[in-house]
């Protein structure tokens, strides 16, 4: 493949023949405008061409004046994208994906997919939890649903990336290792998560209205999320057996953020010190991954604006249970970040590049 | 009882010869000043004295603004406020109140202790909680833990009454009716709750700093509050067995309120309209605890500045598990305003008595 | 008047013989829901009807699940409500209300209009800033725009009374003793006021969009409020001399209230206790009106959720200005516990009845 | 200048041979930890060593999980933290940095300080605002107050940065340009900022304790907070005349972000497209202050996270007055970043590397 060629000379310091073009299709919702954003910064990165529906021919910056002087893009429409970008990135509500995914690999483009289009991989699946069917099997084919950490393998030669969903992003890194270790009872877990309000995304709604949500705080789609089959899918395939999850999501009163409390019965007694160890070996050559240390727990202040993922590990002797807590940025791992660090994934390149992101103490 | 006498001529419309006297200790903590706020517009309640050991001699509404014109109080010693008053509220930190209690006791007046120390009535639970031990056991025998809809009858003849934390209300309340129907398994209960900042008091630590708790979210004492064993002790009761629970909770960046979302496995499949059904049952004597219609979900918005609980039942067919969503205001029915509750209580007053406040839209 | 001799009865203790029957058209904006809260705890107020155009027929804890056992009232429309009622309270866009007034007065009922038609005397001004034209000129002589502690005089024998715009209750209150004092240069007034997001009302628009808000802060409407000639009218009045302001708002991320801060240039030094003094004086018989001693900042919190105005005031000795500053909560005293203050004026009640509201300390 | 040399050398694409080694005295501030944060990620700096005195022998991650994985350094003492680096940047309470100034400039290092012991020029305003004298007034000599964009030539030859204050840096940039044309007078100038609460810092005071400054706002230091004679010796400088004004600043509850109010009358009538003319020419060389286009109004949340000032411009024609609302992230270009650009400046190397920081659109 030609850019891994290319991007094995970048990281030996050789010259920058030429830069990846990256197309976002959606790029006034928040993902896409997060993607931007971090797009802009990415060193091996060009981005060619914006598009949005709503806002066409307007200027980037003049639906998000944050973006004065760093980016002069016009918005166009989603064709012009795919004719100028060597890699799209498309941010839309579900069912609008195949389409767009047909258009680029007919054109020899990559395709990610921040939405939910290509996650599930039974249609049956697909059909329950959206409503709609897949009209295009053979693009699924192409394609793999890639929670880097957790499946890099499966990049390999794909044309196609599902990108997670924000809230299975964090349960998965959450309870891979110890799913993997047969140690905990896959029956008995309950995952209760809270997301920031961006994940609600920019369209107006009551329920993202600021007096509704500011000093508020509710679970929603209470064990009906869509989340759930993608969450299981995961879980399942770690677990190598059907898991099942109970899981509730609730809007938290930030903008950014989803701290996932996640609850399940150890098979065998494991000490925090025993717990965090295995976590640490699981994620030792991760850099997005931090575990805490025993002891401490995780907090979304400490992920914010950065692509990580922090975990901490909790037992609770008195009833045999593991409380694991996970937190990550839905709008960068859960959300933009991922999407370029499978980016940087399928393009060969070191896979943090362009997200070396600190996270702000404040 | 006196009191019971006259508040039934106030309940017919006799004229009122007297106010109950009532006195505040620890008057400046968060608890205090919201039980404050309350009495002072509570018709048969006169307030007779508060006190406060780092503000003594100053006026209340120099240490709260908000207070000026409606108090005019100045803070005083605590024997000075069981001197003057019939019905004593100590609002302290744990490990102070058997002393007022005894005091109190001696000079016959009664006593709501919104603190922790009579909470407990195993002594062995207060020594491995709060690493304390029970100096005046005989106190205890004079006094009751009362969740007014669960323990109303064991006011009855009291003087002390233990105030019940807040996070212990929203979760007793939230699966008594559960529990006393035998057809959840007991064994399985997890509580995921989620407070307000006042919840941490008035006490300047780092936790609550605003840069530091603003835009950020995360559990503490994981599986190690303190209000655990006051939980199980309630719910112990209700079941009839011992019940153990994982208990966590989470700082939320809003002034007030608390959200209990609370997992359980039935034993036998009911449809959120039966559980709907069996809640009202349950609740319909009782003017404090809202259930919500079926598919709505509970919010800390819609109780916030009153005494309201609300309940909102939920299934996860897929799973068997029930999740209750218990909600109320920390401030109010979690320390203030059932403060207030019991001494309604305890005067024979009408239960709701001072406590007619509609929650604000926003 | 039949009320104000009831009301005079009622003061002295005589047995309430009949409430005073109160609607709402608009209940379901912030302002109307507001309204509804405390006149349900007004005890001489029953609420006989509330209307909205969007949510007609439903429940009205169908629409703010707030008001669950506390309001069973179910949403009509307009003509239901002024036929029900003695005074009618009026929350609607401005260019509505006119003809509202004409049903009202036509049927003797008084209206308490909460929107701008009233407002503004001079019909030029009316058409300057709303673009409008007064089509029922006649109306507006029955009508007094009424900050009762400025206007209270001109309530008398009016059948329509203009409650005055958020911005304008806190700078009128915050500048009249000065200005009536000649102590001051009205020609120098600047004031720069920041106003909570309720203030934008219950419609959606991304200014509101919790992301775009939270963690932001912005003027708005900068020297082009329309709330610029109704300050002016109310300042020139007292000045006794036209009056021209610099007006700039702001959304301040909060809920509720609006802070003022107003500066201008004494003609004449005062001290900081002299000014004191002036506005104890002036503001002597007013139960609403707060001032802080000498030293102390007017912080929004202090009033929030009350019928207060607190008001600050500060010398800058280095340039010889004067700065003022002034909170309200912008949804009592700035619409509906003004609104019902008026109420009680216009129907010979205490005003401060069903207006005991202790602001809360958090 | 070794370094501007090298600079040179690498704008010019050279080698990179050695990267300036940059210490942080008083790390753990908010001030300190985000110049952590900052210069991690500058391609020419390498932290040499951080010091606190609070903290001093722990790693910084430990004080501030967020560094986790992104910073392995210990905390040291100011002394070693001198002697490790080229470029020394303190950020303290005022008082200690002319100390630290003697021994930076006696072993050769650079001092930036972004405290305020070298901003004014005068003892005597040093004495009058501060209650302290300079003892050092040599040292003095050797340093030159530097908002990059106004005062960039001064640092030439310089051994010591004076780092601007928050509320200043908005100040100035937002009126040097209108005050240079004598188009307004320079009399009538009055300032009402707002600022994010990391503003006060990370110590524990009520002030900044959650619940009470969440859902609040207040002025604080009316017209006597130390920014003002710093204020006033930029404009004084710019006006050529000496200026005073009044300076009022607020607590809003975000985190992050300064907006000024800027008021001043117009000795000569100009639209807005004529201002923005007059400070698009002003800043045209300039690429961290963007001047939004006629009739936008500026906002933080367009300037979080990154350097950029924003400076809206409106005129008021009833009153001949101009508005000015200039906005910054007062941890950035209002300290850290600011800092930074000054180290850049320093050392010769482009002025933005290391902060080029696209502000996140939420």
């Amino acid at each position: 493949m030609m850019y891994s060629i290319k991007s094995t000379e970048l990281r030996q310091g050789a010259i920058h023949l030429k830069k990846i073009q990256a197309g976002i299709i959606g790029a006034t919702g928040y993902a896409g405008a997060e993607l931007l954003r971090l797009l802009l910064t990415h060193p091996d990165v060009e981005v060619a061409a914006i598009s949005s529906v709503s806002f066409e021919h307007q200027a980037m910056e003049a639906v998000y004046p944050n973006f004065a002087s760093t980016c002069g893009l016009i918005l166009c429409g989603e064709d012009e994208v795919i004719e100028k970008s060597d890699v799209v990135f498309a941010s839309l509500p579900h069912g609008l994906s195949e389409l767009i995914a047909e258009k680029c690999v007919g054109q020899g483009k990559y395709l990610i997919d921040l939405g939910a289009d290509f996650r599930l991989e039974k249609p049956e699946d697909y059909q329950e939890w959206y409503q709609l069917s897949y009209q295009k099997p053979e693009l699924h084919k192409l394609c793999a649903y890639v929670i880097p950490e957790l499946h890099r393998s499966l990049a390999k030669g794909c044309k196609i990336i599902a990108n997670p969903g924000c809230y299975p992003t964090s349960i998965g890194l959450g309870l891979a290792p110890i799913l993997q270790s047969g140690k905990a009872d896959p029956t008995t877990i309950i995952i209760d998560s809270k997301s920031g309000v961006t994940g609600a995304g920019r369209g107006l709604t009551l329920t993202s209205h600021y007096p509704e949500c500011n000093e508020a705080f509710s679970p929603y789609k209470i064990a009906q999320h869509r989340h759930t089959p993608e969450i299981e899918q995961t879980l399942s395939a770690i677990a190598g057996t059907e898991v099942k999850v109970t899981f509730v999501p609730h809007l938290l009163p930030v903008n950014r953020g989803i701290v996932s409390t996640i609850y399940l019965s150890l098979t065998e007694m494991l000490t925090e010190e025993e717990l965090h160890q295995m976590y640490e070996d699981f994620y030792q050559e991760e850099q997005f991954v931090r575990i805490l240390p025993p002891g401490k727990a995780a907090n979304l202040k400490n992920v914010k604006y950065s692509n990580y993922c922090d975990i901490s590990l909790h037992t609770d002797e008195r009833t045999g249970r593991l409380i694991i807590v996970s937190t990550i940025d839905n709008m960068v791992k859960g959300a933009a970040g991922q999407a370029i660090q499978n980016m940087n994934l399928l393009f060969g390149l070191e896979e943090g590049t362009g997200l070396n992101l600190i996270p702000p103490a404040f």
